[in-house]
């Protein structure tokens, strides 16, 4: 199976045996979005927690090395996405990214934001006019240094 | 002069004046991330705020009523942003994204987080191995409803 | 079955037992642009709804999760669409596009209509011209808003 | 002046003098979006109301054949638009456009809604949890129809 | 089968069974071109030429209310046709198109030739330096109108 | 001046003079459709033509080597039009477009209708039901030959 | 067997049958830049030589009639192709495209090297700095004539 | 001046000058299709001959020292060219590229033919039924070479 | 089997055997890019080196002629990368390529470092700070040089 | 002067002055390729080397803060590079890019190589057959780290 199978695998698993990604991501003892990524292709399961995981789903054991290893990552079939909900992200770029850019700089210097050594958490903020949604971002800043 | 010449002013006289984009944020008292935004073409500024900011940058009067108009937002020149601090943002898209996606379902149900009754900052979080960025971004969730 | 695989049978049984559109959207007592939208992977349906569909399209219980998780939206294969009842869409936001955000913005303020609280339907006008198709959208105003 | 630069022109002028769209519309006697759309480029103006819309305006009397002559169309400076206002209903296309196909086609036959013989109007719908925008768009139905 | 499939099987089946595309038309009385549309799945054959035409071509029943619904058109791979035969014809509208619609315009005013009301045929022009394709295109012409 | 440029003035004067295409046309005694296509830049006029063309318009001499030198072609600002009228032709190639190479192939065998060796021509046809808009194309057939 | 798994058959029997390009060329007596085009899908051979070229490769029959049909020509996966060999003749076209244009246009007048009516041959040229690849194009030269 | 304001100007020079690229060719004694091509931005030539080039094209001497510089090459305004003369080269490689990379692999091995060790030239070959361009390209073999 | 199917092959068996990409490197004596840059589809193996790769990893023998012809080269899926790993070296490009291209010619002249007669390895450097990557590219200089 | 205008005038007051970038470098006791890419527009320079620079090259004393500012990076215009000596680099990453990706992994583990803790030098190799071009890149690994 290739690594697009297995991602077709559990996704169709998951739902047929009405498991939450939370229970999977319990199961393993990671955070939720770390273990969806995982599980949608986007980085390698230690083979330990990939055995955890291909057992509750009732996936074939010839997927545990392949979970176990890196992945190509890079999961919009498109360079702009067209699922609403992933679209916003993307339009948080368009509207904010240049100015996060220049504040990023203002109060770091020439850098960036880390994407590699980089966590991301989804809360839930209870508001009288709608609930909200909290997408924390938390990366190593990198200056820019020339290796002497 | 258009828009985009007007940015493009924006960008010379603020350099030129050395003020920082925190010191403009303060002149009109609102959030940094905003103001820059703003001031790059993505925001509508109150007339009076225009008033103040085009004073401390030396602009021509006659650039109020357009940073006071809606632009035409997207403050991206390519599709895929090729900037390194901004394309980070768009990689968490690509590696994060449909994982994002997921979680808000599983703990919101279907619909998305607002990026218009939104907002956004920027902080400094110490760290011994490297101080660290963390973006928040604060979106009202919409559940897809159909109007009856 | 994987998602595109289930909207392909859908497709399929409903040609080969002549069913409409129209006989699936009461068969659930939903719109029927609603319902068709729905059917071609861009809303989940309710379990209960599935079950009824997929009865009636003689489609295997195990699509039923999978009509019921929420989808990977995005109907489209191109950017651009290529098929000529569909491309009039496109037609009409490259022609009247910026005039309706004018107009949005005169008359509601910065902001935008939804497309998640959010309606449409289809009717037919009589004319002694030709009848003519009247598609309306509604969609909750949503002004830009800082949350403080 | 190329078409462009009048575009330009009507833009700067419009919010330099304080007018609104609708002024223009009233000072015309046609609808709004129409109108919005026709000075953005899209539509070619009588004489006789280019004579008044630049008279309201204050551009020079060379714009006149311009505004009356036919316009190369296509307003969006990307294929897929990045402004969030237009956006949404490049979404709405993404979302429902198959579904809309569908239904034309099941209550009109094989066919299409007419981008030419068509209009579009903008109301305000009251509404108790937030008034709403209601677009609707009329066009007349064109059966596919071989010529003999 | 879905719809690609389908075509598949046509252009396989009439070439083992060396039937002609004019033997095709011929079967159901129609125009070639508009035969060989419809079989590459670009319009709807009535069911009694879709029984015909199965029948001809030898192929399953199953496939006769496919070839009666109205398809998903779009007939090219990719935006710029890559095969010669096709791509002279996007090139007379790179070469000509501004050019044709100038003279439509300035002969019949604002509108198109549509492409819904419309017919194509090809015919041989004996020529001593040898011999022509004519292609005659007769569409409907629609002017811009706003409805009352 | 580029050949831009001097498109833009052909454009500019034509519409302040009052002059139709048709004019330009008879004043060189050539086919419309040719004379536009020239004058928006895809064909080289004689340098005869171009002085009378250039005298018409009031446009400077030095326009006249450029107007009469071989340009570089292509005239759409898209790889897909935009504009309606344009667009048009663009979908009958997506819906006809590979109709039409197997009607050529079948009536001619292995080649192309030349777009070098070509005239296109723009007729209108009185009809009941509305005047259409005949376009014909008329190009040599050319067959796949591989010399000796 | 659609055309495109016909060439994925050619391709795998001749590796295996350990037939050179120049073998299946010599057996139907055509030249071998040509012979290599029409067995990737790029022209149809002889049914003659399908024959024979189906029997050195021990395919089976029913691709003769495939191989025999005009095909759908355009050989590149990708606009800009990737791999190095042939993107040399790509850069090619980078580099001296509008060189070679204004060349001919020099040389022969307004008009192309036909694509159609044309041969290429690759021939070694031995050198002392190391041979050379001689590659040779030779298309009849057509002028823009419109017909009368 | 940038480089393709200096494109610009020789174009312009040339025309109103009344030069043929055979005469700035003759004047350096230089290849013409290379000539040309440094001229349109893609080789630097020797100061002398650039010196010797903006004499005759009547430039101003501080282009000498840009057009005496390597240049950014690539001369193609889009991906696709749409200019047809230059398209054919574009459509030789659409049809014919893989061909060519087979046979230059069966005669040579595994490489390329080099666009760096390269030259090109046309020339005109009399035939009866019509003058043929014939494009004689000349390249380095170039084995793939690991170093040691 | 086609080259897409094997590379998929080497990339299942590769797992479930526990291989090192260095493990299989060692076996053929070549280096370790190299080898995996063969693996995955970019270079030709010997056939004794293709009979000691699918010996390891267990492919059937009919891969071997596939594996030690010529491929398509071209490894990425999308022209700009999403994965991490391999989008830096693209950031390489995008910020050093116009500098590495004066280098180069500051230093060696007109031409170009080949991509052909050219290797490339991966070291690890040691360093307090944490360890570094160091790719070293090693390519031939060729000068741009027209052939006498 | 925008910085883009910058990057003009640096290049032409260079070529003017005679001034090579080693030069440059020198002056300000950089690196090269460093120096390059900063004055096209890739990296701040402090404002010391600013004035230093901008002396050398006679540029207006308003460029300083300009050039001393963090730039938009990203230096292609177009996404795959047109120019060869740019495009080799290109070239490498479709052909070695997933092989360098296994090679990192295999060697450090699941991270990537940084392009911001980063550093590139460019030396010649003498060589018997031809001098070569060595390229080193030398960047901080960077694990993928989940922040705690």
């Amino acid at each position: 199976m290739t690594r697009d199978e297995i991602t077709q695998a559990v996704l169709a698993a998951r739902l047929e045996r009405g498991l939450s990604w939370q229970d999977l991501a319990d199961a393993i003892g990671k955070p939720v979005v770390w273990t969806v990524a995982a599980l949608l292709g986007q980085h390698p399961l230690d083979t330990g927690d990939a055995e955890i995981v291909t057992g509750r789903l009732g996936l074939p054991r010839e997927t545990i090395p392949v979970l176990a290893s890196v992945p190509m990552r890079g999961a919009l079939p498109t360079a702009v996405p067209t699922d609403p909900t992933i679209y916003r992200l993307y339009e948080v770029i368009q509207v904010y990214g240049p100015a996060i850019k220049e504040v990023i700089h203002e109060q770091f210097g020439d850098g960036i934001m880390s994407a590699i050594n980089f966590g991301i958490s989804i809360a839930r903020r209870d508001h009288p006019a709608g609930d909200r949604v909290v997408i924390t971002m938390d990366g190593k800043f990198l200056s820019y240094e020339w290796p002497s």
